[in-house]
This record gives structure tokens, C-alpha cells and sequence, in this order.
């Protein structure tokens, strides 16, 4: 069930790259809702199992809808952007790309398979289904200098391709840039941790979102609160760099958020706190690998930002 | 609430490492019961704060109670072992080693913190508690050829520290030896994902497994079974490598155990399933990184070995 939101934007109002000077099409005060439409990662150019990736302009790829400015986001600030709800189309598709993920010597590629969403679930083939998991794999604001292809993660966001950044997921990014700039895009129906051919179920949609401002504060990188839990990020050119960059930015937001020495900090996180993999589909180390850290919310524990 | 089984282990009958000539100190038939007594991973040498790492016998580490020879077990067939229960004591520790882990150069080690344990919470201070999650991180059987100490982790199994190997787990081992010759150890009160200080909530107790048979088949590494997946393991020297291979790992079992093409289970894999972090403590390649991934129950859907 869509929310009533007060703005919509359409999928042909999109960006291709997250850069330090984007054009809003949007201007929004902190606490109003936009519903963006959102084209598939290959912008509808692949629609049938004889669609394969070899033959579609990629230069067209991973579109992300916006940007949309938030008045009184200036840098220094985190601009947080709320998931309310993500309504994705029928027809989604996955493909194997010649050179890219962890199996790709095993197979035949490329190869497209076509997958029907309905009541909640993904159709793989007569035999196989499971359950949506809708998200989105592109979701940034603007850079502080650099121009990166929304193909890419970093410390804007960008192609974070978390599965965690569904419904009810609250992103906190770092602005670097007055009104923040927020685009969005990269929908999956579905998508495994890792993400290990690099495509999940592929496919348009439209997102719901609520903006807000928290002045004075941001993290290096984003970060995400779920009901149950904050969750840091970080990217880097391997796993374990990246998994010691989110270590330390986890640690970081324990000491200087809730008051845990940075030794209590690195305890806390080995015995009561999860790494996980958001993205990681090598060789692919031009478009990073994506780590994560799950802190509970718990009675006496941690609230970074709270 | 303890279960009753019909064997008892004393936790003065351990073993220090997997190889392949290990002799049994019980022979069970399959559907046995068994009680192992555990130490803690430092075989109680640290009991305060004041006792560090770097004034214990590193020799004593990581003991696991054991082995036990399973009638009927042999090499080709998989050594199921079902974690029926795990009882904690109420004291535990968890320990900065020098060297060791993500954030080791941010902080003053070595160092040791004392966590009580009880109805169910952990607690670190004053101020933080969290849930415990009772697990075993050293659970395996002997090996093909090498004798691998108790830190390390292999297609035997041994350090897998997998947070998921808490109540309820079942995990296959590949049987390599006559008897199978399972050993347990190293109880975790509470460990996250990833054990990036190289420590959980090292701590004492009591492990209930019951034993069974899977004649003809087994796995690489071992496979744990939840109540809701499936979930393959492999090590490597560092993550990225330990993805790649439990990547082939779980494809080979949707290949082999289910009828998918190699390119369905690549594409089933990166849109459905979730790659995770077992143990990431580097810098400590001698230790491995172990991977693992979460492959779906679903009705239509794959039941390796079922």
C-alpha cells in the first residue's frame, strides 16, 4: 500500500553519477515525503531471456532518480533518508556478465533469467521461489570532490547494494554539499548478501521516502538504523580492508556516541556484534566491496546519533 | 533445561588437535547421546582481569572435549552432530592479544574483560548487557592426512567459530577416518560475526549432542543445517578467497542435490541466499578466514542431503 506522499518524481528525472555539483529537481524542506519512480539497473533495456547484457548500451546503467535537495542540509550535517515503502513492478531479471563474479568460471555467460514478483514472491522457474526482499542498490547523496558512476560505493553511498536498505531502513548520510542531493535507484526484488554474480533480481519500481536533517553530526560513511539495530559501512578494494575500515568506524561511533573506550569498543564488537557482507561480487575490485557492522539497539546499549 | 543423554565427557578428556590417528575415549552407536564437558577456550588460566594472555601456556588453548568414535561412521559418509543443548557457566572472559585483530593498533593490549552470564544476558558493566548466544567455536573430526591444532579451522572443521553453531544446529561433517572421531570446544557465551578482537565470551560448560549417520555422502567442509537453511562453510587466508570457495561450495550443492544447471545456482546464490562472515580477526592469515553462506528452506526449494 503506497503512502501519501507530497511530491513524485519521475524515472526519467535521473542521474548516472554522484558528483560534488548536482542540479536539484526537487527542493524539499526536512520532513517532507517524495515517491520516486525508479527504472530497473539496465533502464529497461533487457526485458526477455534473449536479452543479454553483451548487447545493451552500458552506458545506461544503474540510473538513480533525483537529486532531490533538502533546504537546510549543509555540510557537516546528515541527511537522513527513511524508507517507507518499496513497490516493485512484475517482471524482474537477473544475468551473468562475462568476467564479473564469484562462479564465472563455472559457466556459461552471459545469460539473462527472468523472474515474476507477485503477493510477495519471486518466481525463479516452476520449481524455485522465495520470498521479495525489496531494496535499493543505488542510494547516495553528493560528493565532497570527486565524480564516481553510480556503478561505484563510497563514502556518499552510492551502489551501497545492501539487502538491509528495504522498508523501514533510516540512512544517514554525510553531507557533503548544502541541500545534501539525494537520488535513489537500482530497485532489487531480491538480493543475497554479497550479491556474488553482481545482479539481483533486477527490476523498475517505485520508493517511498521521508528526509530529515541532523545538524552538526554525520559518520564517514553511511549508516543505517533498523528497528533492531545500527548498522556502519564501509568500502574498500577487498573484503578484509573493508571489513577492517567498518570496524573502525563502528568503534568510532561507539566511543564517541555512547562513551565506550576505544578497548570496550573493539571487545563489544567481537563478542556482541555482527560483520556482514553487503556487496562482493569479485573480481570486480573497481566497484569495491562492501562491509557492514550490525549493533544491537539494546536497554542500556548503544543509540549512536540518538 | 539439561537434556538427558546417555554418555558423559569429562573435560579433562581433550584433545589439543585434529589429525588423522586419533583414538577414541567413547564409541557410541548412531542416535547416541552424549554430554561433553568443555573448558573455556584458555583451559582456565584467566579467571580475573588481572590475568592477561601474555602470562598464560599458550600450549593449553582451545582444547576440545573428545574424541568420540560413531559405529558405522566411515570415510565417503557424513557425520552428523546435533547441538542439542549448550550450558554456559556463569563466568567468562574475553581477551585483547597483542598482534591480534581489527582495531589491535588503536588500542592497549594485552587486556581482559570479565562478563557474568545469567537467564539468558550477558553482562560486560554496569551499563551494557546483551543477549546471550550460546555457541562452540571448535567442533570437528579427524582429518585426512594433516594434524591441525585446535586454532585452526579446515574441511575437518575445527576453529569454525560460526556463530549459527548454537542450539539446535545440525552440522555434517565429511567423515575422513573410521568412527568420524568428533571432539567439541571452545564455548562462546556471546560471539559476533567476523570475532574481530580474536575472542568471544570465552567460558566453560556443557555441550549435549546427539549423533547420527548420512551413509554414501558428504560435503567438502562441513554443512550446518537450521531450522530455516542451509549453511555450507570454507577457509582460506583471507575472505575474499573464503568466498570464492564456499561460493563453489554451496553451487556444487544445488548442482548435485537439488538439479540446478551451475548457471541457475550462480544466479539462485547472488539473488537469494546470504554470504557471511563465520571468523575475520586478521591480521592472522596462519588462522584462516572462514565464510559461509545461507541457502534458503523453501517448499519448492532446496534440501541438500535430504
Amino acid at each position: 500500500m503506497a503512502v501519501t506522499t507530497a511530491h513524485r518524481l519521475s524515472r526519467d528525472q535521473v542521474i548516472w553519477s554522484f558528483g560534488p555539483e548536482l542540479e536539484p529537481v526537487l527542493e524539499v524542506e526536512a520532513g517532507a515525503t517524495v515517491t520516486f519512480e525508479t527504472n530497473d539497473c539496465f533502464t529497461g533495456q533487457i526485458t526477455s531471456e534473449d536479452d543479454l547484457v553483451t548487447g545493451i548500451d552500458m552506458s545506461r546503467i544503474n540510473s538513480a532518480t533525483g537529486p532531490v535537495a533538502v533546504k537546510g542540509a549543509e555540510p557537516g550535517d546528515s541527511l537522513i533518508a527513511e524508507i517507507l515503502d518499496i513497490r516493485p513492478a512484475e517482471w524482474g531479471v537477473a544475468t551473468l556478465i562475462p568476467g564479473f563474479g564469484q562462479l564465472i568460471d563455472l559457466v556459461q555467460s552471459p545469460l539473462t533469467r527472468r523472474f515474476q514478483v507477485r503477493d510477495g514472491e519471486v518466481r525463479m522457474n516452476e520449481r524455485v521461489a522465495f520470498p521479495a526482499r525489496p531494496m535499493v542498490g543505488v542510494v547516495g547523496v553528493a560528493t565532497d570532490v570527486d565524480t564516481l558512476s553510480n556503478g561505484l560505493a563510497g563514502r556518499h553511498g552510492g551502489n551501497l547494494d545492501d539487502r538491509l536498505h528495504g522498508k523501514g531502513a533510516r540512512i544517514y548520510f554525510p553531507v557533503r554539499q548544502p541541500g545534501g542531493m539525494f537520488a535513489v535507484g537500482d530497485m532489487h526484488a531480491s538480493m543475497g548478501d554479497g550479491e556474488i554474480c553482481f545482479t539481483g533480481v533486477e527490476i523498475a519500481g517505485e520508493v517511498d521516502v521521508r528526509f530529515d536533517l541532523l545538524k552538526g553530526k554525520q559518520a564517514t560513511w553511511p549508516v543505517t538504523e533498523l528497528a533492531d539495530r545500527w548498522v556502519p559501512h564501509a568500502t574498500a578494494d577487498d573484503y578484509d580492508e573493508a571489513l577492517k575500515r567498518v570496524s573502525e568506524e563502528a568503534a568510532r561511533l561507539l566511543v564517541d556516541e555512547h562513551g565506550f573506550s576505544m578497548e570496550d569498543a573493539f571487545i563489544f564488537l567481537s563478542v556482541a556484534c555482527d560483520a556482514g557482507v553487503a556487496q562482493a561480487c569479485k573480481p570486480a575490485p573497481q566497484f569495491g566491496t562492501i562491509g557492514r557492522f550490525s549493533i544491537p539497539k539494546l536497554g542500556a546499549c548503544p543509540r549512536p546519533f540518538a
